[in-house]
């Protein structure tokens, strides 16, 4: 399955794997998307106030349309958000990054989220799960988003199997107008993918249509994802105006690295994630196991300075655990010039990772009680 | 889509389309199927007493594991009968074959039926239908199937999009074990395929299955139904016995020849179709019409005899409207030896046509008010 490139080195980014070094640049070249300009995040600030530091950080660094759908917002055309989650194991940080941002563009914007939980597309890719997997993990992964604080009444969570009798009108004029040859171009399917696998394009597509159906109204949706998704959306993109609806937006992050070198942080890699449900020495042996861009000692790096672009460690500074630029910026040259040590740094990211996740999983408990009043089917 | 031969003249059978004079003992061979035998007609004969016309005259004539059906019944396993439409139009008269054949089986057995509304799978082949249209016609459809008699007790429409939520996780079961080059090698399905089409085998395969998911007793369907439906049970048999289920078994019947030549009754040509809404005049000018064996005077007729194996009419008698074996004997060698003209055959084929339509027509109205209990979800 290859919907991109993989002639460069080992860089595999598709929707089902992802794998090697990552160049963003090169994805937007490959993908054909267009770049988050200083223009467009003045636009967004215009709105927003203050930009969120993903996009400062260009952690959200992609889009498709992401302009079209501000300037129909400026002229009083609401949108939809839509993301989503393949159930098959557990939340990691990683996972939580688009959410953040998600629930961030939700506040400021004022608008509905759907959120998909695909535990048909996971079943039928992965021979090893069967539908009680999924069924357990959407339960447990949609504690983990109500966790960061979406609110029941503009949030919508869609399980795929148990919400069939939604989607599937709306999936099958999706896909009766995506031919195989189309399919097998954006996905990289094979003579030995399986028959629902390949009709599953249909099912992801259909959040991008779904609140016209439930309200009457025909907004556009604008998908906050990891780049990896984005084959699905050409697809979609391609047949959303022939159907009546707008075109969906999207706007791409980055992987959050994982805690060993290259590639986004994997579930199957469960010492190179850390997952919501990790408890504090879980935490602190993955940190101080993982791969910083240190020196083989102390002597060493007080003298010639790390590396930080190839630092796990820092990356999650950078991604979630230090909002402040400033302070984010004098650990960046204290690193450069030795004047930190990575236990330093190992330490503090610690701290911060286990006080984080003690609140994250209360408000997880707490979401036991609520988990219903987030279902589509309320 | 071609399932089947189509290098010799221009038969051509498959799920979508049946076209040219139809060799079926070819189709046994072609499919894999096995002929109906004497002894297996036997075997019925001792369970259901005096044989069904259509078993006698061998209108069903071929069959999987019907043998291994009756062996689990001699032994106290009840069986389930499945059968369907896709209601892409309105009923005629070659639709009811199977459909009364069925009732029989499920009178003489005791047996639950499910019937398959497949208005999923007729959306996604025909550009020109929309889920209106489908909708529209499992209604009318439904009542053409309850005016023939079924109780509710035993009968179990399944109306595909409406009953969604039922059959996919089925669905997804199958689904995952069909790879696309099987499909592509059992129905013929080509690079512009649409993806919805692709998956849909998988549907149809859930009433083979769905007994157990409802009652949790695992019985063996057998699917009375037109040889042309047989690609489907191949690819569902392959994959029921890793998923826990018995093979289901069928039984396949010919097509009722049009009023025209060759092929089966097409609701695209509708003068060749006798349609269970047809007024008494339109089936009098259908029948008078109708292609017969009959020569182009009555004093050459009278001479030298007509030949009823290429008539028309008379295979409306031999399938549905003389279920007297002598009667028919009668009619068969008098119109051999020109002592009856065709201009008397089509006026008893219209008084009887016409009595069936009258009371059929009583009985479709008389079913609106009955309509739900026959859901599966009533």
């Amino acid at each position: 399955m290859e919907s991109s490139n993989n002639n460069n080195e080992d860089m595999v980014v598709t929707p089902w794997e992802v794998k090697g070094k990552v160049d963003y640049e090169r994805l937007i070249r490959d993908f054909g998307t267009q770049s988050i300009t200083p223009e467009l995040l003045k636009k967004v600030e215009k709105i927003t106030g203050k930009l969120h530091p993903q996009l400062k950080r260009h952690i959200f660094f992609s889009h498709r349309d992401l302009d079209t759908v501000l300037n129909l917002y400026d002229k009083g055309t609401k949108f939809v958000l839509y993301t989503g989650r393949g159930p098959s194991g557990p939340v990691h940080i990683g996972h939580l990054i688009p959410w953040i941002f998600t629930l961030h563009l939700q506040k400021k914007f004022g608008v509905r989220l759907y959120f998909q939980m695909t535990d048909d597309e996971k079943f039928l890719i992965d021979d090893k799960i069967d539908l009680q997997d999924t069924k357990k993990y959407s339960y447990e992964n949609a504690l983990d988003l109500i966790a960061l604080g979406f609110k029941p009444e503009d949030t919508f969570i869609i399980y795929d199997v148990e919400d069939i009798d939604l989607l599937y009108d709306i999936a099958l004029e999706v896909a009766k107008r995506i031919t195989y040859s189309t399919a097998k171009a954006s996905f990289g399917f094979k003579d030995n993918t399986n028959i629902g696998w390949i009709f599953w394009p249909a099912i992801q597509a259909v959040p991008c249509f779904i609140h016209k159906k439930l309200t009457g109204e025909n907004l556009p949706a604008l998908i906050p994802a990891a780049i990896d998704q984005d084959p699905y959306w050409r697809v979609t993109r391609d047949i959303a105006q022939k159907l009546g609806y707008f075109k969906p937006a999207q706007i791409h992050c980055r992987f959050l690295p994982g805690l060993g070198t290259g590639g986004k942080m994997s579930a199957s890699k469960p010492e190179t994630s850390i997952f919501t449900h990790d408890k504090p020495e879980i935490v602190k042996r993955k940190i101080w196991n993982a791969y910083t861009g240190g020196k083989p000692t102390a002597a060493e790096q007080r003298k010639t300075g790390a590396n930080p672009s190839i630092c796990s460690i820092y990356q999650y500074f950078f991604y979630l655990f230090e909002e402040d630029d400033k302070k984010l910026d004098v650990r960046l040259n204290k690193c450069r010039k030795g004047e930190i040590l990575c236990g330093e740094c190992k330490k503090e990211l610690v701290q911060r990772l286990n006080m984080f996740l003690r609140e994250h999983q209360e408000k997880r408990e707490k979401a036991k009680d609520v988990i219903e009043q987030y279902h589509i089917k309320r």
